[in-house]
């Protein structure tokens, strides 16, 4: 029988308020068994790019990461937030190892074309070392993975945290049983994105369709559902959309918290 | 028979010097065997600190570290330098993983005491956890240790990287037969530090000594050297002080390069 393992990615909604961000590592720490927390920072990084005069550029809502912004990136990623965040978990009695997909070969990726839109150093992953990751896993370490990458030749690249933590769950689904959960600030997927009692306990492909076809969905939340659903069809056991700080209550009863992702 | 494992330390007149830096670290990954790196980055720090208008205090030529400066550390040391050294060594094949000394619990320290002189969020360094280090280099990983400690309770600090080093390489040599080298921009200690052919091949406690009472070192070699022969003191079988060019060839003619530090 596989070994479980809890897959937890976190946006800035939970980073950039300390303490929040403490609540939910200290929720997180409590978790048993192997587990692994991916964080993205995307708003923290546009704060310090402000502070340095680094003018950031966005096209069709997504970051355009150039040099500048990219060594930013690497600051606040892969040192403020994943450094602190470790600190913190270890704090908390877990064995946290602050990783980013450059260290021991986690993730490659490669850079992304420049056309037709030129993003700059964004990379789209291409490999998943799930050696690394198990070889840290079995000695018991917690990974905290960042969302840069590196195309295996020395550059860092940017990536989206959602589509890392997608990757990495796929990635494992051979060797363990994997449940993974988008932290995020709402109950979950709702019918209706102004009432937090809208939420679906269960959304399947078809109610997904419709509720996209109605404009009912975020148009933030599309990239994380399609996320979702290809995490489901390709191997990963359990898909959930939770507030933050439903976590914990979430690993004692199911169906109160959260939404879960229907197999096709 | 111990196993032979190299700790090297690089400090800031490498790391600002993109060029010299990837020759340096492609003649560090071709260093056979277990190895560690060790760096610093307070010149990248104080560029930093400058752009973003964090005014810097230097006391007896000593950073104090306050609460911005800190995050300054955490994002320069612990992001940009720490990711960019590990790309760069897997792109040169070396399994590097990068690590703070809060990842995996390595490096605990303690606040130093506001009085006589308040350094801030600097930490004395009170226990290396040689497991996770060795659990690690089992497996075969390069750890790419950057100069940030943390104080079990959450709180990162900044820690001398020189010290770390040296901390390092004494709480493995009951496992290891360790080799501590500090790479820096001379050809090894100097009798004349005008003079880079006055290279001493061997230092000894006394001509240190000597050396010192007739101002003859150099200030900011001293805490380097005094923790050199610290490490010599406490199981480090090997300590030389190297021009960081010259890594390679003093593995293959130990005489002709550096400045070894012999044993009391």
């Amino acid at each position: 029988m596989k070994q479980n393992i809890n897959i937890v990615k976190i946006g800035g909604n939970i980073i950039d308020h300390p303490r929040r961000l403490l609540e939910f590592l200290s929720d997180f720490a409590t978790l048993k068994g192997a587990k692994i927390l991916v964080h993205g920072g995307g708003k923290s990084t546009t704060q310090w790019a402000q502070r340095l005069n680094i003018p950031q550029k966005m096209i069709e809502g997504r970051r355009v990461t150039d040099a500048e912004t990219l060594k930013v990136a690497t600051m606040v990623y892969g040192g403020l937030i994943n450094k602190s965040v470790v600190a913190q978990l270890v704090g908390y009695g877990a064995d946290a190892l602050g990783l980013s997909g450059a260290d021991g070969n986690l993730i490659q990726s490669k850079k992304r074309p420049p056309h037709p839109i030129d993003f700059g150093f964004v990379g789209d992953v291409e490999a998943i070392n799930s050696t690394t990751l198990r070889k840290l896993l079995k000695v018991d370490f917690v990974p905290v993975i960042c969302a840069l990458t590196h195309d295996g030749k020395g550059q860092l690249l940017n990536t989206n945290a959602d589509t890392l933590a997608t990757e990495i769950a796929i990635s494992l689904s051979s060797h363990y049983q994997v449940k993974l959960c988008y932290c995020f600030e709402k109950n979950g997927v709702l019918q209706d994105v102004n009432d937090e009692n809208s939420r679906l306990p269960v959304l399947s492909l078809e109610k997904y369709r419709e509720l996209k076809q109605k404009n009912r969905i975020f148009a933030g939340m599309i990239p994380k559902l399609d996320n979702a659903f290809y995490a489901r069809e390709n191997g990963v056991e359990e898909v959930v959309i939770l507030r933050a700080e439903d976590l914990v209550n979430y690993e004692k009863r199911v169906e109160s918290y959260g939404t879960r992702v229907a197999a096709r």
